[in-house]
């Protein structure tokens, strides 16, 4: 394939074409050189979309979910992107999307894009791939995506701190809450969603939820107070409220300065990222004064200690004046 | 409590005092300025131990399993270390360690060091913790550290990378295999164990786990190839035969110098987190040029594309003579 000419991708996901927003996304996930100047060229159309996590752990119906929120949003005739990103399998090379079928549903829809992504082991990849991903669903005129993330683990806490509004996902099930509690995704949540709400013991993860989001708790008045919403996505049902609690919380964003915030947040993510990214190459590389093999076979030989080596790498950086992606 | 006194707690440890190895530990988990001090005064009495890295999905067995393994090790007289990491929770400042209670067997044991060890939130915090924890055992006089991850994700992945020899854990069940290789886990392995072995199924697993190993494989003569062992780590089934890979793979560690190249690898991590550890709290500092709340505006504004700020994030960098820990 010939390398791709960055304007035209660009002004052709502008204009809505499928196939360049795919590739302008494979760009980021293979961490491609052409990345600066593409992020240059969307630079523009960025920061339109709502973008919402949707997570919790397998099982609890999160693609299910996410097609559902589909439906409802394209209701309201809405431009949707769907990012699923999966961070948890970093050796692989490749995601394994099992549960993507449920998202036929909306594969013939031109209004909505599907795009799942592999962070493929880059280093802090998710921080600076998801934002880069989202530059170029919001240029493509996505008025809402949805970033859904495949796998469990700490990559999903991760995931929550690049949204405006995060959805956590639970299921009724003994110590469903607690598992989640231990995930930490309990602490990032804006919205939460009890899913298969006509299963036995719905109520009491929803009282269960409620017990344990309200420890500690010491709000002002101004602040969001998590809304806990049931649904049963397979059937659509209590997506209604689930939309409702959305656009509430996106207006409660937008009044208190929390979007921008929240904006600036994930654009200080990115560019650490990328400035990290950049500094663990030089550090790798061996013109940069001595290099990391060499000091690490001197730790190893108890002949330095590890922060003295630290030193000497930091020491052995200067600043370049670009930085390339990956 | 008064600051430590490093040199007597280092000293105590070398002679096996149990409260200074773990006032040790504390000093790595707390990121305390002490460390450097700590790290360098431990540095000639480490790189004694075999590192074992035990991991696997919940309810294979792992804190069984390792409960055994402490057992069996005991029984050739061994001191031995254990290290439960917890990178699962990176907001709840403290290890959600409900197994532990297994562990309770070896718990009065003076030849026995127990200790888990929170990540707290620091990035890439596993990365040097780990190696600094497994030093203070080491010095401690440790002939034998196992490294046990608590929750689950890719994390476990990152701890099975500081390990000398990594065993991966499976239980019978459908789709059991399967899950693993999502978790990147069956690339990791050099001692398979199928625990819960007297239930139906185990066969099965270890057939379809022999299938996923063999794909794509291409072994020269002297690699390694990881066997499988079963195991009823309750009864202390199988534990023999897994002290004795154990053993087979640390042979053959020492003999083709893979040793010598994991435990550089280990050093280089740990090198390297505590650099860009360092460089990130730079990056952050307005002192050191523009500071990152600002470049993260100008993005968010459109203003400046995130390879820009990354650019001038690197630029503001000098390097300062010492690291701090953390």
């Amino acid at each position: 394939m010939a390398a791709p000419d960055v304007p035209v991708l660009v002004q052709r996901a502008r204009e809505g074409d499928a196939r360049s927003v795919a590739r302008l996304i494979s760009l980021v996930e293979d961490a491609s050189p052409l990345l600066r100047e593409a992020m240059a060229a969307l630079l523009p159309y960025g920061a339109r979309a709502s973008v919402i996590g949707v997570t919790g752990a397998p099982g609890v119906g999160k693609s299910t979910s996410t097609s559902a929120l589909v439906s409802a949003l394209r209701a309201q005739d809405k431009r949707i992107g769907v990012l699923a990103v999966d961070p948890s399998s970093p050796f692989s090379g490749g995601a394994l999307l099992g549960d993507r079928v449920r998202m036929q549903d909306h594969a013939l829809d031109p209004k909505v894009y599907i795009r799942s992504m592999a962070s493929r082991g880059h280093l802090g990849g998710l921080s600076w791939s998801t934002p880069q991903a989202l530059r170029v669903l919001e240029a493509a005129g996505c008025d809402v995506v949805l970033v859904e993330t495949v796998g469990v683990g700490q990559s999903e806490v991760e995931v929550a701190g690049l949204a405006d509004t995060t959805v956590v996902l639970l299921a009724p099930g003994m110590g469903d809450a607690i598992q989640a509690a231990k995930a930490g995704i309990l602490e990032v949540g804006d919205v939460y969603v009890v899913n298969k709400a006509d299963r036995d013991g719905a109520d009491a993860t929803v009282r269960e939820l409620r017990h344990m989001l309200g420890l500690g708790e010491r709000r002002a008045a101004h602040d969001w107070r998590p809304p806990i919403i049931k649904t049963v996505a397979s059937r659509g049902e209590g997506l209604d409220e689930l939309v409702e609690a959305l656009e509430k919380h996106r207006g409660w964003l937008e009044e208190t300065g929390e979007l921008r915030r929240r904006r600036r947040r994930r654009a200080a993510e990115e560019i650490e990222a990328i400035a990290v990214t950049s500094l663990r190459r030089q550090m790798g590389d061996p013109r940069r004064g001595p290099a990391l093999e060499e000091l690490a076979e001197r730790v190893v030989s108890a002949q330095l200690d590890p922060y003295a080596a630290a030193d000497q790498l930091v020491e052995g950086l200067t600043a370049t004046g670009t930085v390339p992606p990956g």
